[in-house]
């Protein structure tokens, strides 16, 4: 009879997550067994067991409360259910970039997955300087099939309409709408931003013209059901190495705007170029390639496997197309915009060690994410974005 | 114990039906009851029982099937407790304009209501040159109050979430999928047009500047949550008198698109102008009044309970109206077209009985129609919708 496997929620320790392994026969049955608790303890327990030969596997257990800036939020289980079950489908239509899945349980709130430990996360070899040559291909492939697979183009009505309430996340929306799309946009208790900067936030708290676009925005991520999305794709969720990418973490996964992802990715890219000038050049050319096998991808897709009667008509691919990217542009500036003076920063700003070049990174920042919402419609290619980029470097 | 409330599914009949509106105590108790099938027996059965002083109720009762030009689609029963939930819903936030529900079983699939047979189909009352004065007016509070109090401006995030679920209306929604924004656009076998509008129903066909314009408005219809609609609201759904208003069948409610109710009204209301000239100004006066009740009371709403962080900011409710005028013009468009050629027609076309002022009425309907379509963009107010009306005489 299972030991570990109870009738109602416990956390994990590292002794029984290595018997709940046993349990689930995940390693020949004479291996000897170490495991580390190696989360961050914010929204869960992630142990990482390995056998004598260093084979090894994860166990994510979600807790039921996070912990952010010291205080508590209460949160349902349901995310870790949300984040399997998304994990599995996302697996299902792009199986190179998504983790195994080998066990769920919804009671523990428990996913067990590959051992992704040969690899880097994403946004820390970025900062190390570390290059990741097919890391923006893969994001356009990875991203081209589940919205793809997962908006009526390419699963049926019915189907599609089942999974929206399946992922009906209420929880971890709220998160979002909160941090991303209302908090840095008034003078909310969450913000976190350096004293240098307070006079440019101000200024951003009073302008109307920026807050009616963002409004705008924050309504078609609460309506538009367009595709499954991961909710959070920043390079903090890419396992990668310069041969592989992996996209982990999609607790945030409901349907949304297709260009909420997208932007996600953007906007983490050009944190990049913000900070490490230099690099720009660089970052560009991979916003631009990620763009382009996005694009290439799904209208293969599209092309193969449109099940919509009008798939055929001219003209409708490439507005959907220019409303995803648009939508894109947008959400990628109010990512810039949230990461720089909302709750949860990124370490590709924070830690600039050089004061006056921190300051003058996020005040970067702060401006194309201003931008980039406000011009998002006058984009009609990737090379109008990555041209107004170019010009941008805010010398 | 219950004789008709049984645990299992069965078709009332004029007999059970009174049995059960005497087990639920609906009537006195000496009352002598009186019942009679009034139904289209198209989707469901609707009995009307009276006692012997001319009280009464309506038990309407879902059929696991429609029957459609002979042919028999299955249906599940959900489509009872959808339009069950949907009438307690906007009953509560539009009181005056919906009928009172008193009871309800899912088994059984049936909704106990008000009996409004003092009342008239608006459809056939304004065919039959009846005025409804307050007709306008009363829809657009109606509308107002459901389409705000159910979005995320009027109702907690969390509970319209909750609420998108619990009305998610796969088999209802495909209806309007396939014979509005579908079938009329190619040579399906559900169209049913007179043999003298082949010519322009073919071009149509071809009409590839349409066709995309309605894929945006299908794809609208299929992705945008932004309120509980009735979904079904033509004048058919209307119990009318010249001083009371009730809305009825909402089996179609889910969450959509709010142009879509609002076009549907306009659209319906537009059949009579078409069908009868020396009534167009009339009821172009009834659209403006609609539209500018619904404006009206959907901004006091706005300004009294708007939960939207952004409500305050320049420009959010304007720009939102606008976004539901413009849809509401091209899906009226759709709609002109749909009752057209398309599988269900409208008696206000159909039943003109000279041929050649019929298949004129026709053709203005379409040709309507696919100016709406491709114009809604342009329109910025009422004003020029009617103007734009009333120089298309088509004389």
């Amino acid at each position: 009879m299972s030991t570990v496997i109870q009738e109602t929620y416990q956390p994990l320790t590292e002794e029984t997550a290595i018997l709940l392994a046993k349990e689930r026969n995940l390693f020949s049955e004479n291996s000897t067994l170490s495991c580390t608790e190696i989360g961050d303890g914010n929204l869960n327990l992630v142990f990482h067991i390995k056998d004598q030969d260093g084979k090894g596997i994860i166990i994510k257990q979600a807790l039921p409360y996070a912990k952010v800036v010291g205080e508590s939020w209460p949160l349902t289980l349901k995310r870790a259910t949300i984040e399997a079950e998304a994990l599995k489908l996302f697996k299902k239509h792009a199986p190179d970039f998504v983790p195994d899945v080998y066990y769920t349980n919804e009671v523990l709130a428990i996913t067990i997955m590959e051992d992704l430990s040969h690899l880097t996360i994403s946004r820390k070899g970025l900062i190390d300087g570390n290059e990741y040559p097919l890391l923006a291909s893969h994001l356009g492939t990875y991203l081209a099939n589940t919205t793809f697979f997962t908006s009526e183009f390419g699963v049926d009505k019915g189907q599609k309409k089942e999974l929206v309430g399946k992922f009906i996340n209420p929880e971890l929306c709220k998160i979002t709408e909160d941090l991303i799309f209302s908090d840095p946009y008034f003078d909310a208790e969450t913000n976190d931003f350096e004293p240098q900067l307070t006079s440019t936030v101000e200024k951003l708290w009073k302008d109307t013209e920026l807050k009616l676009q963002v409004a705008l925005l924050r309504k078609s991520f609460l309506t538009e059901a367009e595709a499954l999305l991961h909710g959070d794709l920043h390079t903090g969720s890419l396992f990668v190495s310069k041969e592989e990418t992996k996209v982990i973490d999609p607790e945030f996964a409901y349907f949304g705007p297709v260009g909420f992802d997208i932007g996600q990715v953007i906007a983490n890219l050009l944190f990049q170029a913000i900070a490490f000038e230099e690099k720009s050049d660089s970052i560009y050319s991979q916003v631009r390639t990620f763009w382009n096998v996005y694009q290439n991808q799904f209208s293969i897709l599209w092309e193969h496997d449109n099940l919509e009667p009008f798939a055929r008509i001219d003209g409708f691919l490439s507005s959907t197309l220019q409303k995803y990217f648009q939508d894109a542009v947008g959400f990628a500036g109010c990512e810039l915009i949230r990461r720089t003076i909302g709750l949860a920063h990124v370490a590709d700003l924070d830690g600039l060690p050089d004061e006056k070049e921190r300051i003058a990174a996020k005040e970067k920042s702060l401006a194309l994410g201003r931008e980039l919402i406000l011009k998002r419609n006058e984009f009609t290619s990737i090379e109008e974005l990555v041209t107004f980029l170019q010009t941008k470097k805010y010398e």
